[in-house]
């Protein structure tokens, strides 16, 4: 049942080996052992009707993602890594407010032939993130869902200053920066390898100049118009792209599941200044500026049509 | 396509009628429109990578609970009731801690062919409940699930006072209540038609003699297990017992999905003042006293043997 590159399919037909075998009492159980001192317990944890968490003195942040069998994994992906990019994916959206993330739960939806080992190593993955974040499991349901596998991750987390930083405020004029390299995320591994940018967006939610950010999932092409102010439109420099080794424009403005931040500083910022800043801070995150917002008509010769490109759409 | 009770399929043949008809971007854009004035505008709800709440001064409750066809309903739901029980199920939760509810998101994994008809009645139904409660919808996620629909929903409470009432604290020789009638609860229709019970759960945690509580989902033999301390078990009065009519006492004890709060109260209590208050708050919500814990091995003669009786295990 092992493939060449040693995943693993999630489903088997021995039942001793599956999910059908321990029960929704002794899953849980499991699930404890497995998660250990990332879930702390009831009722700061798992094993009360909701979990309690001290009152925050700062604004609140509240995301939610899945990770869907056949659609954001596949047999490629080891369990592991499916319990980290579930992990990841929500940090990530915490990253791109400038947040910190305080407290998880997960909320399975899951076959009963499951095989049970799959199910270990998933955890295990969330379980290696918890503790790589310092963000405990506070709650979770299991459930049954015949033919498929759901899991769905809901995140709170805070300011880590006085500010969050939204997707609205770019004004024609702005910089626009990403952070690392764009494109080829499915065939890198990139999309459940990936490390969410949370002290970097920590650092941008501290600059008075950085006005809006998000998160590349769906490609820049796609994402970039949630930043784009009314009447403006981007005006990207083709050559400043940071390009994923092997990959052309295309694949960096559309394949998604980047997973970097795109963020938008006024354009009166000394960009040659504003990234000696970034590279005394994070000297081994690449940054990229990568152009600018052009009022809507004036965008200058030889920047990039973005209309030319899409991003992933879903449901289609 | 309709059913003789009025329920609908919740997926169609015609693509013009799906979820596919739309993609992503339009879907989002009529989700919003469905929830209207339930979803605040971004950064408060829908439409940033994470939703903003206002810090909280009292301690925050987080909890998750989803809603899967085949699962939690099948096609004698109408559409509109599977979004109601989403969202009072979690309700159930924040109420079996004397909470009050402050915020939802809702992340959907549907398979394509979905009828726009039916997640329409869905929407509208979490609409009806956020205003009914006062709750907003501050975010979620679509996401293509082939096969099957997986709707999860989180929520975030806070105390409604100085505490949270938990499921442990309870001592051999406190009394159990539980309120309105158990049994019977998928025939009836009440898995989806009950009203979590918010009001009384904030009262009960106001009330120092209330020791711990609980909301009853897999049935009462398996769900107090919970509440009881070591060392002591239930000996309940079967005649005690509230049934829904037509029900049994088998059925009260093990169907589930009642969504009743069971509670503890001190051994010291005197009853029937205690339930005196009650009528006077909530002259509407039957309250049951329904036995008390004993010390192992002395179980009054007469008292029900809970081992004889099963709650709902899931995953089997």
């Amino acid at each position: 049942m092992w493939s060449a590159i040693g995943a693993v399919i999630p489903f088997t037909q021995r039942r001793a080996k599956s999910v059908s075998a321990l029960g929704e009492t002794q899953l849980i159980a499991a699930i404890r052992r497995w998660l250990g001192a990332a879930s702390p317990r009831a009722p700061f944890g798992m094993g009360d009707d909701c979990a309690v968490l001290p009152a925050g003195h700062r604004p609140q942040l509240f995301t939610v993602d899945p990770v869907i069998y056949g659609e954001h994994f596949d047999n490629t992906v080891p369990p592991r890594g499916v319990g980290e990019k579930l992990f990841k994916r929500n940090l990530s959206d915490i990253a791109a407010m400038g947040g910190r993330p305080r407290a998880a739960v997960v909320a399975l939806a899951l076959d009963p032939r499951m095989r049970l080992a799959w199910l270990e190593g998933f955890y295990l993955g969330l379980t290696a993130v918890s503790r790589r974040y310092g963000v405990p499991i506070v709650g979770g349901d299991v459930a049954r869902h015949d033919g498929g596998i759901v899991a769905t991750m809901t995140l709170v987390g805070e300011a880590t200053g006085s500010r969050v930083v939204t997707r609205t405020g770019a004004r024609a004029g702005d910089w626009i920066f990403v952070t690392g390299v764009l494109g080829g995320s499915l065939a890198s591994g990139h999309h459940w390898k990936f490390s969410p940018r949370l002290a970097e967006g920590a650092w941008l939610a501290g600059r008075r100049e950085v006005r809006a950010m998000l998160d590349v999932s769906d490609g820049l092409a796609k994402d970039l118009r949630a930043l784009t102010p009314p009447g403006a439109e981007p005006a990207l420099d083709a050559a400043a792209l940071p390009l994923r080794r092997g990959c052309d424009m295309r694949a960096a403005l559309c394949d998604g599941e980047d997973y970097e931040l795109v963020f938008v500083v006024t354009g009166k910022t000394d960009t040659a200044e504003f990234l000696r800043a970034w590279r005394r801070s994070f000297p081994r995150t690449r940054l990229s500026c990568i152009g600018k917002f052009a009022r809507c008509g004036a965008r200058p010769a030889g920047a990039l049509n973005l209309e030319d490109y899409h991003g992933f759409e879903h449901l289609r």
